[in-house]
Protein backbone atom coordinates (compact mmCIF):
# COMPACT_ATOMS: atom_id res chain seq x y z
CA UNK A 1 0.00 0.00 0.00
CA UNK A 2 1.19 3.31 -0.84
CA UNK A 3 2.35 5.40 2.05
CA UNK A 4 0.30 9.18 1.09
CA UNK A 5 2.75 10.60 3.50
CA UNK A 6 5.49 10.19 1.93
CA UNK A 7 4.42 11.13 -1.60
CA UNK A 8 2.80 14.24 -0.70
CA UNK A 9 0.51 14.02 -3.94
CA UNK A 10 -2.10 16.00 -2.40
CA UNK A 11 -2.04 19.32 0.38
CA UNK A 12 -3.82 16.66 2.90
CA UNK A 13 -0.63 14.45 2.73
CA UNK A 14 1.50 17.02 3.08
CA UNK A 15 -0.76 18.51 5.99
CA UNK A 16 -0.65 14.69 7.51
CA UNK A 17 3.29 14.65 7.82
CA UNK A 18 3.52 18.35 8.90
CA UNK A 19 1.61 17.74 11.92
CA UNK A 20 3.34 13.84 12.44
CA UNK A 21 6.55 15.51 12.54
CA UNK A 22 5.00 18.29 15.09
CA UNK A 23 4.18 15.56 16.92
CA UNK A 24 7.05 13.35 16.56
CA UNK A 25 9.43 16.34 17.19
CA UNK A 26 11.26 15.36 14.00
CA UNK A 27 12.83 17.85 12.85
CA UNK A 28 13.86 16.47 9.78
CA UNK A 29 10.86 15.52 8.34
CA UNK A 30 9.40 18.91 9.35
CA UNK A 31 12.47 20.39 7.15
CA UNK A 32 11.10 17.83 3.94
CA UNK A 33 7.51 19.42 4.05
CA UNK A 34 8.42 22.76 4.46
CA UNK A 35 8.94 25.20 0.79
CA UNK A 36 12.56 25.87 0.33
CA UNK A 37 11.10 28.94 -1.48
CA UNK A 38 12.05 32.43 0.25
CA UNK A 39 8.57 33.44 0.79
CA UNK A 40 8.13 30.44 3.47
CA UNK A 41 6.38 32.15 6.19
CA UNK A 42 5.56 30.88 9.48
CA UNK A 43 3.38 32.72 12.78
CA UNK A 44 4.06 30.71 15.89
CA UNK A 45 1.17 31.28 18.49
CA UNK A 46 1.90 35.12 20.04
CA UNK A 47 5.11 35.22 18.37
CA UNK A 48 6.39 37.54 15.27
CA UNK A 49 6.44 36.63 12.01
CA UNK A 50 9.67 34.60 10.38
CA UNK A 51 9.93 34.33 7.01
CA UNK A 52 12.04 32.82 4.55
CA UNK A 53 12.78 28.74 5.04
CA UNK A 54 16.15 29.06 7.48
CA UNK A 55 14.25 30.94 9.34
CA UNK A 56 10.93 29.13 9.37
CA UNK A 57 12.49 25.52 10.70
CA UNK A 58 15.43 27.18 13.15
CA UNK A 59 11.49 28.30 15.02
CA UNK A 60 10.51 24.70 14.97
CA UNK A 61 14.29 23.43 15.65
CA UNK A 62 13.46 25.92 18.80
CA UNK A 63 10.54 24.71 19.91
CA UNK A 64 11.02 20.96 19.18
CA UNK A 65 14.61 20.34 19.98
CA UNK A 66 14.31 18.35 23.51
CA UNK A 67 10.67 18.80 23.84
CA UNK A 68 8.40 15.95 25.10
CA UNK A 69 6.23 14.54 21.97
CA UNK A 70 2.80 16.07 22.64
CA UNK A 71 -0.80 14.47 22.26
CA UNK A 72 -1.60 16.29 18.94
CA UNK A 73 -5.47 15.57 17.02
CA UNK A 74 -6.10 17.67 14.81
CA UNK A 75 -9.63 18.65 13.05
CA UNK A 76 -9.79 20.16 9.67
CA UNK A 77 -12.54 23.24 9.32
CA UNK A 78 -12.06 24.81 5.99
CA UNK A 79 -10.72 24.29 2.60
CA UNK A 80 -9.53 26.37 0.20
CA UNK A 81 -8.00 25.33 -2.98
CA UNK A 82 -6.83 26.69 -6.38
CA UNK A 83 -4.67 24.95 -8.92
CA UNK A 84 -2.19 24.66 -6.92
CA UNK A 85 -2.29 26.57 -3.87
CA UNK A 86 -4.21 24.84 -1.06
CA UNK A 87 -5.64 27.08 2.63
CA UNK A 88 -6.38 24.62 5.09
CA UNK A 89 -8.03 26.16 8.39
CA UNK A 90 -7.54 23.69 11.44
CA UNK A 91 -7.94 23.28 15.08
CA UNK A 92 -4.76 21.65 16.90
CA UNK A 93 -5.72 20.15 20.40
CA UNK A 94 -2.37 19.90 22.24
CA UNK A 95 -1.79 18.30 25.30
CA UNK A 96 0.49 16.69 27.51
CA UNK A 97 1.22 13.11 26.68
CA UNK A 98 0.15 11.49 30.01
CA UNK A 99 -3.54 13.58 29.51
CA UNK A 100 -3.01 15.02 32.12
CA UNK A 101 -3.80 19.16 32.30
CA UNK A 102 -6.31 19.19 29.67
CA UNK A 103 -5.30 20.66 26.30
CA UNK A 104 -5.01 23.79 24.48
CA UNK A 105 -6.61 24.52 21.63
CA UNK A 106 -4.95 26.54 18.16
CA UNK A 107 -6.02 27.72 14.86
CA UNK A 108 -4.12 27.24 12.31
CA UNK A 109 -4.00 28.59 8.64
CA UNK A 110 -2.12 26.77 6.79
CA UNK A 111 -0.73 27.42 3.18
CA UNK A 112 0.58 24.59 0.76
CA UNK A 113 1.85 24.63 -2.68
CA UNK A 114 2.56 21.86 -5.22
CA UNK A 115 5.81 22.36 -5.89
CA UNK A 116 7.65 20.55 -8.84
CA UNK A 117 6.03 16.70 -8.13
CA UNK A 118 4.72 17.61 -4.52
CA UNK A 119 2.77 19.37 -1.94
CA UNK A 120 4.98 21.58 0.45
CA UNK A 121 3.70 23.75 3.46
CA UNK A 122 4.62 27.33 2.96
CA UNK A 123 2.60 28.88 5.36
CA UNK A 124 1.72 28.58 9.00
CA UNK A 125 -0.17 31.04 11.01
CA UNK A 126 -1.21 29.70 14.13
CA UNK A 127 -2.91 31.63 16.94
CA UNK A 128 -4.70 30.57 20.30
CA UNK A 129 -8.59 31.75 20.73
CA UNK A 130 -9.50 33.85 24.30
CA UNK A 131 -11.55 30.84 24.98
CA UNK A 132 -11.15 27.00 26.56
CA UNK A 133 -10.50 24.45 24.69
CA UNK A 134 -13.83 22.59 23.38
CA UNK A 135 -15.51 20.06 21.23
CA UNK A 136 -14.86 20.63 17.35
CA UNK A 137 -16.81 23.30 15.20
CA UNK A 138 -17.52 19.63 12.97
CA UNK B 1 -7.51 58.16 -13.46
CA UNK B 2 -8.40 54.72 -12.87
CA UNK B 3 -9.79 53.86 -8.98
CA UNK B 4 -7.56 50.64 -8.76
CA UNK B 5 -9.39 50.38 -5.53
CA UNK B 6 -12.99 49.82 -7.21
CA UNK B 7 -12.17 47.63 -10.01
CA UNK B 8 -10.19 45.24 -7.68
CA UNK B 9 -8.22 43.68 -10.49
CA UNK B 10 -5.05 42.98 -8.22
CA UNK B 11 -4.71 41.23 -4.88
CA UNK B 12 -3.35 44.13 -3.53
CA UNK B 13 -6.34 46.82 -4.74
CA UNK B 14 -8.67 44.17 -3.01
CA UNK B 15 -6.87 44.43 0.04
CA UNK B 16 -6.86 48.09 -0.22
CA UNK B 17 -10.58 47.64 -0.47
CA UNK B 18 -10.47 45.64 2.52
CA UNK B 19 -8.60 47.94 4.65
CA UNK B 20 -10.23 50.99 3.31
CA UNK B 21 -13.41 49.63 4.47
CA UNK B 22 -12.22 48.56 8.46
CA UNK B 23 -10.76 51.99 8.57
CA UNK B 24 -14.17 53.60 7.39
CA UNK B 25 -16.29 50.91 9.45
CA UNK B 26 -18.14 50.98 5.77
CA UNK B 27 -20.03 47.75 5.97
CA UNK B 28 -21.23 47.96 2.09
CA UNK B 29 -17.68 48.37 1.33
CA UNK B 30 -16.87 45.36 3.41
CA UNK B 31 -19.64 43.31 1.58
CA UNK B 32 -18.61 44.23 -1.65
CA UNK B 33 -14.99 42.75 -1.25
CA UNK B 34 -15.75 39.56 0.84
CA UNK B 35 -16.26 36.48 -1.55
CA UNK B 36 -19.59 35.30 -1.71
CA UNK B 37 -17.87 31.41 -1.79
CA UNK B 38 -18.87 29.12 1.49
CA UNK B 39 -15.38 28.68 2.02
CA UNK B 40 -14.70 32.18 2.99
CA UNK B 41 -13.60 32.05 6.61
CA UNK B 42 -12.60 34.76 9.36
CA UNK B 43 -10.52 34.50 12.41
CA UNK B 44 -10.61 37.74 14.44
CA UNK B 45 -8.18 37.91 16.79
CA UNK B 46 -8.85 36.23 20.14
CA UNK B 47 -11.98 34.65 18.48
CA UNK B 48 -13.65 31.43 17.52
CA UNK B 49 -13.23 30.75 13.22
CA UNK B 50 -16.62 32.01 11.38
CA UNK B 51 -17.18 30.53 8.18
CA UNK B 52 -19.40 31.46 5.57
CA UNK B 53 -20.11 34.66 4.00
CA UNK B 54 -23.26 35.33 5.90
CA UNK B 55 -21.04 34.49 8.98
CA UNK B 56 -18.21 36.40 7.91
CA UNK B 57 -19.89 39.28 7.15
CA UNK B 58 -22.42 39.33 10.78
CA UNK B 59 -18.39 39.41 12.38
CA UNK B 60 -17.54 42.29 10.73
CA UNK B 61 -20.88 43.94 11.37
CA UNK B 62 -21.07 43.38 15.16
CA UNK B 63 -16.98 45.00 15.22
CA UNK B 64 -17.86 47.51 13.11
CA UNK B 65 -21.22 48.71 13.78
CA UNK B 66 -21.35 52.19 15.63
CA UNK B 67 -17.22 51.69 16.54
CA UNK B 68 -15.00 54.65 16.34
CA UNK B 69 -13.40 54.69 13.08
CA UNK B 70 -9.78 53.32 14.12
CA UNK B 71 -6.19 54.92 12.64
CA UNK B 72 -5.18 51.74 10.82
CA UNK B 73 -2.08 50.86 8.94
CA UNK B 74 -1.11 48.34 7.00
CA UNK B 75 2.28 47.18 6.27
CA UNK B 76 2.65 43.99 3.71
CA UNK B 77 5.23 41.44 5.04
CA UNK B 78 5.31 38.43 2.90
CA UNK B 79 3.19 37.65 -0.41
CA UNK B 80 2.67 34.77 -2.30
CA UNK B 81 0.78 34.98 -4.85
CA UNK B 82 -0.27 31.12 -7.48
CA UNK B 83 -2.55 31.46 -10.14
CA UNK B 84 -5.93 32.78 -8.91
CA UNK B 85 -5.28 32.66 -5.40
CA UNK B 86 -2.76 34.64 -2.95
CA UNK B 87 -1.90 34.77 0.19
CA UNK B 88 -0.55 37.60 1.83
CA UNK B 89 0.75 38.19 5.77
CA UNK B 90 0.30 41.47 6.91
CA UNK B 91 0.95 44.09 10.12
CA UNK B 92 -1.90 45.62 10.98
CA UNK B 93 -1.61 48.99 13.06
CA UNK B 94 -4.60 49.78 14.68
CA UNK B 95 -5.00 53.10 16.81
CA UNK B 96 -7.70 55.47 18.27
CA UNK B 97 -8.06 58.36 15.61
CA UNK B 98 -6.73 60.72 18.41
CA UNK B 99 -3.17 58.86 18.34
CA UNK B 100 -3.13 58.98 22.27
CA UNK B 101 -2.64 55.12 24.02
CA UNK B 102 -0.61 53.46 21.54
CA UNK B 103 -1.29 51.56 19.05
CA UNK B 104 -2.05 47.49 18.60
CA UNK B 105 -0.41 45.06 16.68
CA UNK B 106 -2.20 42.66 14.78
CA UNK B 107 -0.48 40.22 12.27
CA UNK B 108 -2.85 38.75 9.92
CA UNK B 109 -2.74 36.16 6.88
CA UNK B 110 -4.99 37.50 4.06
CA UNK B 111 -6.39 35.43 1.24
CA UNK B 112 -7.66 36.36 -2.54
CA UNK B 113 -8.96 34.51 -5.22
CA UNK B 114 -9.70 35.99 -8.32
CA UNK B 115 -13.47 35.11 -9.38
CA UNK B 116 -15.08 36.07 -12.53
CA UNK B 117 -13.55 39.23 -13.49
CA UNK B 118 -12.06 40.38 -9.66
CA UNK B 119 -10.04 39.67 -6.79
CA UNK B 120 -12.28 39.28 -3.39
CA UNK B 121 -11.42 38.16 0.11
CA UNK B 122 -11.64 34.60 1.10
CA UNK B 123 -9.58 34.34 4.25
CA UNK B 124 -8.96 36.12 6.91
CA UNK B 125 -6.97 34.77 9.97
CA UNK B 126 -5.45 37.99 12.86
CA UNK B 127 -3.88 37.58 15.91
CA UNK B 128 -2.25 39.52 17.98
CA UNK B 129 1.05 38.62 19.17
CA UNK B 130 2.55 38.64 22.62
CA UNK B 131 4.46 41.43 22.16
CA UNK B 132 4.27 45.33 22.52
CA UNK B 133 3.83 47.31 18.84
CA UNK B 134 7.27 47.87 17.57
CA UNK B 135 8.70 49.28 14.30
CA UNK B 136 7.56 47.23 10.86
CA UNK B 137 10.09 44.25 10.00
CA UNK B 138 10.14 46.22 6.70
Amino acid sequence: MKDETSDLSRPEAAEKAFYRAFAECDLRAMAAVWSDAPDAVCVHPGSPPVIGREAVLQSWSSMLEGAVMPNLRVVLLNRIRHEGLAVHLVEEHIADPDGHGGSTLVLATNVYRYEQDRWRLLGHHASVPAIADHPSLQ
